[in-house]
């Protein structure tokens, strides 16, 4: 029990001196990467550097307690700074101390969130988010995220939280543009770009080893970032109007509150909550594709409790909303991580840097900063996948469209709401209206197959239907709709077979329809059949009365039902069958 | 085409002097059960009498029309009519002409959103409201209605949105009880009682035959009327302080015009959306089932249509909220009435009445008319429903209790809300962790059964499992999780077989979810089979690329498949198949 809420007396019963020094290297080269990301990820989010740094300490300790991912990295990730930018902007102005606060208040608040989810194990809301809607609603937060940075590789200032806004005050500032600064922006980014393809084989033509040389690869941002700094301080460029970061505070983490306004509360806690929900998904898809990958297994119920307990720890440090992000966890795993102890390494690493590196970091330029946000967020842009769904299944290509077009066009929160109201909408829409099927027999088998598709035998007096959907409310309408239509088609009917071999559930609303088809087959003199129905349904309806008031048997198999019922018509259907049934369709 | 929208064109064609008796005949009985009912209805809103005679004149003429029920007869409801007390109350106080004019705003917005949601063949939106929820709703309501009426029977001043609201009101302001109001209260509610129970056998006794006898005791509320009003006249009770009905404006319906002003709009959309899709509900069931029993058919689509029409010719005619009625329309079905004409007739004999009965109502006592009411309502009232959920199903049970708690304590609207949130959070947690069995083969048949509900046949080596549901993103995470699970208890596995007879629908979740099973299974050198794969789903997976990678086959038969992979171990397993079966278990 006890080690369900807490994993690291799991996996703290087993630690030696080899998963150590396979956690401390893997912690180093994490420690590496996360330094320039938190910094560029505090600024996607509006806020000062340093608060970066401190959004990827302590809440990183606290996974390391309460996750049950062996190797997901937490920290600030590009969607969730949005996000926050987003949410922060709307009831303050960047750079305020109330923009801080806000920031520091949505954790909070999103962390609590998780953490009560995570207690009530409702895990499962998170599935309201169909794989179409979150790839859409990634890529046009790429999209977003990358066109929010073009202001510091111009230079110039921009606003904006959707993309006509974003690209209307561009174009406006454009005229503003520093040269200098366009220049080390383009620069960065191109190396950044070439660093992801060309720069392992590079590695490797040096006589490097494959994996060494991704690894190094992986440490391209912090090479821009240093080449980036000794360029702004040798040509001076600061004097030249190059935006730098400037001075950071030095030091571990600060304690802080978050806001108890309830005015404040009340205007955050809807994105506290899709922050929440987006974070999770995106955290325990990562874990669960790395975890299934060394064939180990994460709880997802437990994951809300552990990003729940980070994101609470951050918000008490000053920091900002996390979640486990895809690259860092790559990275990690690639590294060799073993244990949750690995982050809480990276964690002291991070401290470190807060502690004795901030002050070399003064004269790094933004534009360098803004390339690597803009490099890292372009690959999550994805452009195939609008054309396999269209091919596969056009309401889920709707629900993608649908949620990359309103996030680009009204922003983020808007996006995900939109993305989960159009998916539930498609769905819903698609279970009221389920398919059912006529069914005859595959001569000389015991098989039933639907009449349009199969040569089939049937008869005029028997009508065998296949119901292919739970009967639920949802589509209970429907049922009584379709099967007495199809009476209603066939004047010489005298017993109607429903084959329940797909029905996995009957509610309350489709029992009374059951009940209703019933009531009206038997005034007109027609049997109701039922065949192949489950047991937890056979269940359940033993429960009811519907069985005492049936107007006809259920039987074990459709062969069965089908041969008494044709039976009832005093002709011997097995005899005739080819001829009957090149006769029939 | 113009007759789907103008059904009176179908049945307009064939009318005939026959039909026309018919018709005429069932008005008369409709016109007289209707007066007394609208003006009951019109003080259950909270309105002047008279607007309950406006709302039963020119909608029911409308309905005609574009209605597709030839029985259905359209009005002021009772569920309705409090619907329309709590959402005009919200805004205006009672009496006052903004109340009036909220009212018919309710009815002119109602009356539009249904039409649209009909242009749009919407109609399945009403699937949301289930049938444990409607009966929760209208079970309470029915308790709401009849407690805001006790108020005339004790002839105080009292209010109340909700029970509580409503008992507190109403205790407090007891001790200024009329005695005489009193006593024609609880006259009336008994004699109004024993009519519905007694009249019919004792009219049978006097030799009148049984559907004539029927049809009278239905004029039960007419005679309370006709001797309430002769009491109040001879005893001068207007005099001792009973409240009377008062003088009511003689002619027809005034030209009325909704309200233009935006923040009225805005606060009564919700509530105006809310009884559109209560009205629809209730008169899509009664028009549904009067249709079965005549093997009639409507159309829910045009419905929303006719009941739009309905509700905009009730707003410009100083009318409110109308829907189709239980009560009525049964009596109108039992009268003979064989057309919609019949409706038409019924607004006829109403604008007469209008015209020149409304100088005898003035002595009309409150009280006799909120005696009509609590009888009416106090049938809506349905006890034996909870335990027939509760047995039949917990799920349905907590979503009609849920419904009644909260529709008690919290009001209709709140009641409503609730009760589709209640059903579809209910819906979407089974969902995400649907029904899935291990299954074996029965021996000495081709069929397959859940290993733990039957003996069966089955080998270490191959895993069959049969999935219960349709394939979506609600429960494409389950899926990766169970199967994965199921494989990792079986060290000795080579293949999994899908059986997917009960698969209805694999969207493009569900299919991301198959990929990476497929893709795990391989990784461990494990075969995945699918097999009784549906006609439509095998059709989508042919257009993705999941039958190319597929490490394993597609059977049409589950027989074929388990044949085939038992095979590949190098047994035969027909010969000692019930040994083998015997062991296994």
């Amino acid at each position: 029990m006890l080690k369900r809420y807490f994993p690291i007396l799991e996996w703290g019963r087993t630690y030696n001196g080899e998963v150590l020094t396979s956690d401390l290297m893997a912690a180093v080269i994490v420690t590496i990467m996360l330094i320039p990301q938190s910094l560029a990820y505090a600024l996607l989010a509006g806020l000062p550097p340093v608060v970066g740094l401190y959004a990827s300490i302590l809440p990183l300790m606290l996974y390391a307690v309460f996750g049950t991912s062996r190797t997901l990295a937490v920290g600030p990730v590009a969607v969730v700074s949005l996000m926050t930018a987003s949410a922060a902007g709307a009831v303050a102005q960047q750079g305020s101390a109330e923009y801080l606060e806000a920031a520091i208040t949505l954790a909070f608040l999103s962390g609590m969130m998780l953490a009560v989810l995570g207690l009530l194990r409702a895990g499962f809301l998170a599935n309201l988010l169909s794989h179409p809607v979150i790839s859409g609603f990634i890529t046009a937060s790429g999209v977003l995220i990358a066109t929010s940075q073009l202001k510091h590789i111009f230079g110039v200032r921009a606003g904006g939280d959707n993309w006509p806004e974003m690209l209307g005050s561009l174009a406006g500032e454009i005229g503003g543009l520093n040269l200098w600064t366009l220049g080390i922006g383009i620069t960065a980014t191109l190396f950044l770009f070439w660093v992801r393809k060309g720069a392992k084989p590079l590695l490797q033509k040096l006589g490097i080893p494959a994996r060494a040389a991704d690894m190094m690869a992986k440490a391209g941002p912090v090479v821009a970032v240093v080449l980036s700094i000794i360029a702004v301080s040798i040509l001076r460029l600061e004097d030249r109007g190059v935006a730098i970061t400037g001075s950071i505070p030095q030091g571990l983490p600060p304690f802080a509150m978050p806001s108890t306004d309830l005015s404040l509360i009340e205007q955050l806690w809807v994105p506290a909550l899709l922050i929440s929900i987006i974070g999770f998904v995106e955290s325990v898809s990562v874990a669960q594709t790395l975890a299934a990958k060394r064939r180990q297994r994460i709880s997802p119920d437990q994951e809300l409790i552990g990003l729940g307990a980070s994101n609470v720890a951050s918000a008490f440090s000053g920091g900002y909303p996390v979640t486990g992000g895809f690259a860092r966890s790559a990275v990690n795993f690639d590294a060799g991580a073993q244990t949750p102890a690995a982050g809480a390494f990276t964690a002291v690493g991070i401290a470190l840097a807060t502690l004795f590196l901030t002050p070399l970091l003064y004269s790094l330029p933004i534009a360098t900063l803004a390339a690597t946000i803009i490099v890292a967020v372009l690959s999550l842009v994805d452009l195939k996948t609008p054309r396999r769904l269209w091919l596969y299944s056009k309401a889920d290509f709707a629900a993608h469209v649908a949620t990359i077009g309103i996030t680009l066009i009204s922003g983020v929160e808007m996006g995900v709401i939109a993305g989960v109201a159009v998916g539930l909408l498609l769905y819903l829409w698609r279970a009221s209206r389920p398919h059912a099927a006529i069914v005859g027999r595959v001569p000389e088998t015991e098989h039933f197959r639907n009449v349009e598709r199969h040569q089939v035998f049937t008869v005029p007096h028997v009508l065998s239907i296949r119901i292919d959907e739970a009967l639920t409310y949802l589509n209970a309408r429907w049922l009584e709709e379709y099967v007495l239509e199809r009476v209603a088609e066939k004047p010489e009917l005298r017993h109607v077979i429903l084959m329940c071999s797909a029905v996995n559930e009957i509610d309350a609303s489709g029992l009374e329809s059951l009940e209703a088809i019933n009531h009206r087959l038997a005034d007109g003199g027609i049997g109701l059949h039922l065949s192949e129905v489950k047991g937890p349904v056979m269940d359940r309806l033993k429960r009811s009365h519907f069985l005492d008031d049936l107007n006809g048997e259920v039987f074990l198999s459709q062969s069965r039902a089908f041969e008494k019922c044709v039976a009832d018509d005093g002709r011997a259907p097995e005899s005739n069958d080819p001829l009957l049934a090149r006769g029939m369709i």
